[in-house]
């Protein structure tokens, strides 16, 4: 039995439901970051509440704090941070390249710097999948090379193909009857590179396509645009997950194109740094013109914290450095990109969802001007 | 009729109900430190599911940020901060003495700079008492000099009838008949001068009796003589107050002398810093002997924090400086409070107060050695 069931398409926005061994999500799905095993600022009752099924785990940061030895000797990532629902956790693929200083990349695999402490450590297709498979993942993702931006058509494809050959032996490393295997699509800004990426993946038959390398610096349009014309050739059968995306407009644009899963940071690093979603536009709370606003962050929000707490109070946590603000903030934004997708999930099931997705982009417009 | 009600005595240990505007608190009552309208790390619904009936909010801090008027305007602090419960202010003063660069004392009042920007404020028996109304606090402190430690004899007697003069002016400026007030005994580690505070206080009825200026750099032994020896020649029938503390110990003792209410940073500090009481003591959470450590804070402890979090955990989430530490450190170790002065009533209730002090102060003394 497959574990993904494409349910309800409305136009190329798909409804469905993917089933592992710590639930069902039902897709288009968000799930919040929890790298350092927490969802930073939030506990796991929280993440319950507002409605999430899944969350994503770091692999790089978990290898390097606390080791997936001690984590599974203490029954698994689930049983370490009381999550009882799923958990994807990526390659550690894009950490190496984004926060390491590589020492040697190689057929192998990819020699590296602990960016904590600078110790030398070593990630490959199979220490990837075993550090993965060591956590209790419920979805592996395959180990890969992110390919930067920008890169040429020669550097693309070579990364690429570096991909699939690791895709190929992660897939052979990945043992666990427990968990599904992700697959990543590569090959940069090139639409012929994708679609090979993607042949080759077909061959391996993952559970799951993610496409891998977009968001990384690339103009917005650009990133929309390859996300258009990549998702439309992903077996329609499979999962399709857009690492590492996005703001609330950038996960709509992909819901359309026929994305079903999505991870970013932005919601709760945004609420860190002061900054809430709102169905306005984006509140900056630490501005002086909320001292005294008595209204909620967003009067069309249904959560506590709009329904509890004046932008005038949170502002006051903000500026004062409170522990509060951060709980507070983070919950809010959860709370809207879960709310976001569960709107975007009924349109499509309703099958409304040019409608809903032509309204949502007029007022995106709209509170940009 | 008496907002005060002594129900049980059991040797020198009291229980008694204190009813303020919003609501009744059975005592002894521990009172979490909420200095800038949000008791570090917390929600107000976590502090309700633990059990506190009242906290503590510091006039100091709040006049200099957001400001009472703010505050008032926003329908005072417990809007503010949406704690439907008791509140307790303290009167700014020892804040003044403590954090700032005094510029002027005077009979009138005290000029000191703000320790945040250095600018020019006055607190005044007065002043202390509008801000405290302002906020709609439920029981307001009189504004009082604290007599440093070391004192010699002469200047606690100078300090402690400014202190009683200014008492008589806070309490005829505080003039809201929602709130309770509460008078400051002062006079150093001087027997006599205590006293002779008390007989003055009592010259003025305030609703409760607070003992200020212990815990301010002395000898434990000395507080712990100093309580003993105060404490019994407060009035029976009104509450006794011990001002900013203290250990577990602490607490069980001065409760044995007939202290009612306490507040203290201990708890939500030392939880920020990786310190939890547990029922065999302190532990350390950065130890690195608790690195594979499977078992909760405290074996003895019915927290969700206990029942949900390893050690390990714990420790992990503490030296990757996780938001989640401070949570999850801080309610434990409020539980672990309020959870200890729930027994203490119990105790006292049953009339078995000498058999638990003495069983608690044999453990406390195991977990020392």
């Amino acid at each position: 039995m497959s574990s993904f069931e494409l349910i309800k398409k409305s136009q190329s926005a798909r409804y469905g439901k993917l089933t592992t061994a710590h639930g069902v999500v039902e897709t288009p799905v968000f799930m919040p970051v929890g790298t350092k095993a927490t969802v930073k600022a939030m506990t796991v009752e929280e993440l319950e509440e507002i409605g999430f099924k899944i969350i994503l785990g770091n692999t790089y940061h978990l290898h390097l704090r606390p080791g997936e030895e001690v984590v599974k000797k203490l029954g698994g990532l689930h049983k370490f941070m009381n999550w009882p629902k799923g958990i994807l956790t990526d390659s550690g693929g894009y950490q190496v390249f984004s926060l390491s200083k590589i020492r040697k990349l190689t057929e192998e695999g990819v020699e590296f710097q602990s960016h904590y402490d600078g110790s030398k450590c070593f990630l490959s297709p199979e220490t990837s999948m075993q550090i993965q498979m060591d956590l209790g993942s419920d979805i592996i993702m395959a180990f890969d090379e992110c390919t930067p931006y920008p890169a040429s058509f020669d550097e693309a494809l070579k990364s690429m193909e570096l991909s699939m050959r690791w895709a190929k032996r992660s897939k052979l490393a990945m043992i666990r009857k427990e968990s599904l295997f992700f697959g990543i699509v590569q090959g940069g800004m090139f639409e012929d590179l994708r679609l090979k990426s993607i042949n080759e993946l077909k061959e391996i038959n993952p559970d799951g396509f993610a496409i891998g390398g977009l968001s990384v610096g690339e103009p917005i349009e650009l990133m929309h645009e390859m996300v258009n014309k990549i998702t439309p050739h992903l077996p329609e059968d499979k999962p399709h997950y857009l690492m590492g995306v996005g703001t609330p407009l950038d996960i709509v644009v992909a819901i359309n194109a026929g994305i079903d899963m999505f991870d970013c940071v932005i919601p709760t690093r945004n609420a860190r740094n002061g900054n809430a979603f709102t169905s306005t536009g984006i509140v900056s709370i630490k501005q002086a013109q909320y001292t005294q606003d008595s209204s909620p962050l967003d009067p069309n929000c249904g959560c506590k914290v709009c329904k509890g707490y004046s932008r005038a109070y949170l502002r006051h946590l903000y500026i004062n450095n409170e522990i509060l603000s951060s709980r507070l903030m983070t919950y809010h934004n959860l709370y809207f990109y879960n709310n976001l997708i569960e709107k975007c999930r009924q349109a499509i099931k309703a099958d409304q969802w040019t409608e809903f997705f032509n309204k949502f982009c007029a007022a995106s417009n709209q509170s940009k001007s």
